[in-house]
């Protein structure tokens, strides 16, 4: 089964949503209304042993990562602080309390570094039935506007003429052969975001966190803004020690992508701030160009398959 | 590993928490303030394939029962009412893509029809190393006060002298031999909580959903209220067919226990309240009274320990 066909269908065929729903399934967070001027961020992300991170990792990593994937969802949408995290904890049966301590401090320690304090959630073992059963921590995170007199930024915001950014450097964020790197320990660029929501206001377009793969993940903006991305290889600020195209596709950077109009700061909340290509006119597209050529870069990205973390 | 005993302490051992979290893990929601007047409720539940529903069973009884407990949670806050749910699903390697999105309708469909529409989640296949992976549907459920000038129903609240009620019938919501039974398509019990806080109003003391086994569930309001509850094992009002002292431990009942001051309706939304007992002074406990015998029943709760259900 191709998980992102599925992922990108199963949580859109929802029908109607009532009035209450901003901004239903498809972006980084769902948005709600909460009354005539509290609105809450949402979104659920889960970190499977074997499929995110590598067998046998120490349970707190999981935790952790499982937060930190979450914070970065909220750093994608620029005008927004986490307030809460709650964890479902799903568990093999061979796992010793030690290691279901580990899993729940990982979680719990990297929601208080993010200000999102862990507030409920469930601890279940699995059948014994499971021989090498994973680890799982499904972690969902709550949020707040910023300034709640202001939009949050979206995928569907880029408009044509914006400039296409990206923060720090993309590729190597996970070794094929190990599973190991940094997308284990990152730093979510929630402050970066929110330092450049504050410097651009309206200017800043569509916003994304670098996770299913550069190409990919500017393919949803292209997607949700009904917009053409061109972008220049040679422009991409490619992680020391990578191959430029595979980096694009790699994915887990875990960075951000955004478009924005006018005048954008190269340095943001102590990270770099690169442009690499412009929001054209055109049906959904995301061209990559390489010299002479054009490739289609929106099928360029990562997809957690099988084995392919470490597994 | 004692599953009770690790979920009693996972989610407690966390550290001070910040202001805006009111209600902190414990009870069936926790309770954040989001601001002068507005409140929010959350919490998390995952249903697991051979753990909490037989394996093999059709994927949508999985996603609706996730929502299905979810929405428990919210009744046993009496003033409340769903408004969103999230899903964090994961599929052993081996599911069709008919699998998927059976799951996936279970959980939108039943999130639909109690008001809490689905608006976003994850979806992600486990390693193809899990033999036999179950089908695990993580739900969060976000529900908002229906009269925000007034408090949500605790397990903290009951008081010497209230009477002790439960609602509906308890025992036989599952079958040990098949794991089938009510458990996998009850009616959370939203209405006649709803209904009771507005009849009861401040008369409302503890209310808890019974998931765990009526002993075990009055025993969490006796610990965080600090009181003793005493309970006739005769009054109690048992599923017909089902063994009455089993019924008390069995568990996954999802009807509502709780304790109130003064006159309460023998019927409320149409299901049957009867008092069973009285919260008295006393260290923790809960005793049931079953002729001159006194049983301590607090220990007396279905542990989803292994293959218990048709695993």
């Amino acid at each position: 089964m191709r998980e992102f066909e599925l992922l990108s269908r199963i949580f859109e065929d929802n029908g109607a949503l009532p009035a209450h729903v901003l901004l239903p399934p498809g972006d980084d967070m769902a948005l709600l209304s909460l009354g005539s001027t509290t609105t809450l961020l949402v979104a659920s992300d889960s970190v499977i042993e074997g499929r995110h991170v590598p067998w046998g990792i120490d349970p707190a990593v999981i935790g952790r990562k499982a937060v930190l994937r979450n914070v970065s969802d909220v750093a994608a949408m620029a005008n927004a602080r986490p307030i809460a995290t709650l964890a479902s904890l799903v568990l093999p049966p061979s796992i010793e309390q030690a290691g279901a301590w580990r899993l729940q401090q990982g979680v719990r320690d990297a929601a208080r570094a993010w200000n999102a304090p862990l507030v409920g959630g469930d601890v279940a073992t699995m059948s014994s039935g499971d021989a090498r059963a994973p680890i799982i921590a499904s972690v969902t995170i709550l949020a707040v506007p910023v300034d709640a007199a202001r939009p949050v930024a979206t995928r569907s915001a880029a408009k044509v003429g914006d400039g296409v950014y990206v923060t720090g450097t993309i590729g190597g964020a996970w070794d094929p052969a190990t599973g190991l790197g940094r997308h284990l320990d990152f730093t979510p660029r929630l402050a970066t975001a929110q330092e450049l929501f504050r410097a651009l206001g309206a200017r800043l377009g569509a916003m994304i966190d670098v996770s299913d793969g550069l190409g990919r993940d500017l393919g949803h903006i292209a997607t949700q803004s009904g917009v053409a991305i061109e972008f220049s290889l040679a422009r991409v600020p490619i992680t020391p020690g990578c191959d430029p195209k595979r980096a694009i596709g790699q994915g887990e950077d875990y960075e951000l992508a955004f478009t924005a109009r006018g005048e954008v700061p190269e340095r943001v909340a102590g990270v770099a701030i690169t442009r690499i290509g412009t929001v054209v006119d055109g049906g959904p597209r995301v061209t990559m160009i390489d010299g002479t050529d054009r490739i289609d870069a929106s099928t360029l990205g990562f997809e957690h398959d099988g084995d392919a973390q470490g597994g």
